[in-house]
């Protein structure tokens, strides 16, 4: 039973960019909220001209959801810092890296090795 | 203590058109939700950076509201038939018309009244 | 175990414009879920009394959607040109034009190309 | 976190009528959930064609909300007898009558007896 | 996660009526809410004493809705005049009658005239 | 955008006196709903009438709690039995007895010791 | 994708006794949540030690909730009043009794007649 | 239709520690809710890659739920003194001790006897 | 306008452990619930006998939490030697330790060093 | 008074990876929620260890969300396109660039221009 507040967007005050990430943060769950949404509706119908449009908004709220992120790298400098190491663990981890071996990257200084990823995993393409 | 289904996007089966049209209303709604929490975040910020994001992205978000309108629309002739009628009764109704004319609209098949409405309305501006 | 607040429809403060439009896109939710409640409820019974009331209510529903619509469009004039263009970007979108061809829509400030789209669509209508 | 199940109005089975009922009384919430978001909307603005907008449409709310309560007693005859009882029990229960009094109301079977309350209420109005 | 606010019911000031008959809607929820729960577990036990139980406070329940909703009449006149024209409206609709016809209920400031329904329906019952 | 499930009340299949006594606990917690709901109505308001059958109406539900509780008694013996044991723990508790003298109540199986505790209890009534 | 507020259970200010006989309510809630979890989950597996360990948490609450009743029952005079007064009406309620003999218990102020309960009901054990 | 309040995490004021403790607690759970999500989708998936991310990360939160656990210890006494005889009532829970031998433990003040538990509990194990 | 599902807790079918775990997370979660709103509740009230009804369960509440820890920990390894490890790490953590220190615990092997925490902290108490 | 589902993790089917990337976005959600939670936390206190501890904690939450984003660009490549892309449309939009340059980015073909953000922004740094 519990009900809308009909006044569910008045501003309280003006906020400091620390809070301002907090609200990005939160736009960015609604981009994939909806991206989520938009994925499960194109699976359900087979009517072309739903789908050509689902499509369509679906690539732009991906767009949505990599500039909130690129939002939230400025205000967050830390959160740059993990992105700009992601791919190098996300290879370690993923290749069967001890904990150590994965907490080490980025605790030298030093520029992430490159890593080239393959295009696309599928089940079953790793570890052969 | 409610928590997420974890599986909150399965298809359980191709909907049909009608059944589509109640997931686009779905749509509709998290189109207007992102335009509300963005609206609200940009009168909450003097971050220029993030001002000129949000501005960015809120006008697609109104895009995308348009375009599902539209798709509506296609899946739903009767809602076309009441947005056709719509501007005019908007009309009748602000200007102060009885409900019987009100209700008159499109009733006798033929096409609506053409309507010109001010480009803005402001507090005030209405029955000088 | 969430409850309701039981004070939950007291007003702030007056709203500007720009909140108001907030408030009537709710509104406009509000109305889109009572459509899809009843259009459900429609499909579930055979009761022809029940379904009389369920039909008159909904296209009712469907008036004051298109009205809230036409309202925002007051309210919100970067909605209300996304409105106009939303037609031929449609068309555009469904017939597989490119996303160049869509962007371009509405940027040179000329009045949009009339386009007619077919009654109604049905799955594999398209692209024959 | 809770997402909206995009497809959350599929019809499992068609239903009874005592079942039918129960989706009933939730459309009447649905309506009365309506009108309390309009009506502090309509207390929340000074823009006269907003307002003239909501207070439409609010009328249409309140006269679904009044043909669903009807369909309700259609479909459930103990609602409808408990209906019919209302405007006495609730004329003794506000004129201080006891307990005994308001739960006799009915049980003999006879019409109830016409009662004539004033048009509208205030606050000190009764019991002077 | 969201959790509930230990302080759910703190009352912030005097509510004017209009305010008022907005928490007596709320209310009506409510008591709907408990007649669907109460109607569903009725329907899902066998359980003779706990059935007995059921009804007599489902039947209360029901009582309440018809009091609360002769408050909302006497708080909201509007509500009242609809209350009011509902039965014959309710007829019109569910015998066919054009659009304009309901509409005209009312309009003309006589006595609804006198509408007899049959009393419960059935599928089927109508329109042989 | 949660949305409400159209169909949140069918019956999955007959239950267990078990699965019952959880409905009815259920069923006790909408009525402790009800019941802060109308109180804090009542706090919140000077219109008489509206008073009045607040009151009324929130009597009932304290019956309707109380027969509920009842019945949970009678579908969960255990509870039956804490409940028997209550009056004496609580008295214990409240009046500075050992953690170990509030367990031992009820583990000899004589029945527990009459306690009698004052009317009504203030703030400052205890421990003088 | 509702959020919870971090500050969930910050106290506004002290309670009276009629507000907190509304926060003791929610707890009632809160203890009948668990248990029905805990009965939910021990009816869910086979793992002795969990069942160990639920059964003697989930007694525990049900004395919580019983004490927790007897509190309130304390702030709430009414409430203790229905108690008195539940097991003859459950009894009346559960053999057929008409509605005015239910109600007329208490109404005379004398003590409730002493009613003798059968120790568990099971389906099918009354009315025979 | 609940909307997310688009200033969800503004700090009221400085806590208190007791507050403070809320507040952990609160995260607490959402690292259990994390857990769980994140189990499941584990168990849903046999795609390598997301296995390897997917444990990594849950591994993770169970380490940070192990460090709230602790703050809460240090901001809540009384917590770490059950944390510290919970190993001891345990094991006498799900050997069958008495409720008396179990609220025994920790009342004599004296260290808790050490129990050794067997490494995995599995179905059947106990009891034999 | 959510309703609750009526049938809330019947099971699916038995659990594996592994699923077990996952009910006991949101056990906990639900006893953490309960204890913040008792700690709300008792810093909001003055009420002696209401404080110590509180102060009971509350503590009770600690110990269900401190259980039920303890049941994760047989149900899920993992967690088990996350909580053997929290201890140093916390101190690790708390006296500024780098990140590579907290990381290596437990990673050797050996048992953990022993760890002495002050009874309880207190803001300034650290890094004087 | 909706109540948590006691079995909300179990398994419906093993999941494509398309459905699997639904998951994982949800599980991006659940990072952000936590992190917003931590830094409001963190904003609310003075008590050191605490912070520590959170510092901590949130520092490897927004490791999570990096690792789940980088996940969610194997699974989604026209993710992993626009976050190719995103930088240099970011610099675009926050320096005034039209809309149709801003849709030109990628269009090509070619290797995205290296775009050189400044390390941090702050309000005023923009448009000097």
């Amino acid at each position: 039973m519990p009900q809308t507040n009909p006044f569910h967007s008045l501003v309280p005050r003006k906020l400091t960019d620390s809070e301002l990430a907090r609200s990005i943060r939160l736009n960015i769950e609604a981009e994939l909220d909806a991206i989520n949404l938009y994925a499960a509706h194109l699976d359900a119908t087979d009517n072309e001209e739903a789908k050509a449009i689902l499509r369509h908004v679906m690539d732009e709220e991906r767009e949505h959801a990599a500039l909130f992120w690129q939002l939230i790298a400025r205000l967050d400098p830390e959160q740059a810092q993990h992105d700009r190491e992601a791919s190098q663990k996300y290879h370690l981890i993923t290749t069967g890296a001890s904990h150590e071996e994965v907490e080490a990257v980025g605790e030298g200084g030093g520029a992430p090795a490159e890593v080239e990823l393959p295009k696309r995993l599928t089940v079953g393409s790793l570890r052969k």
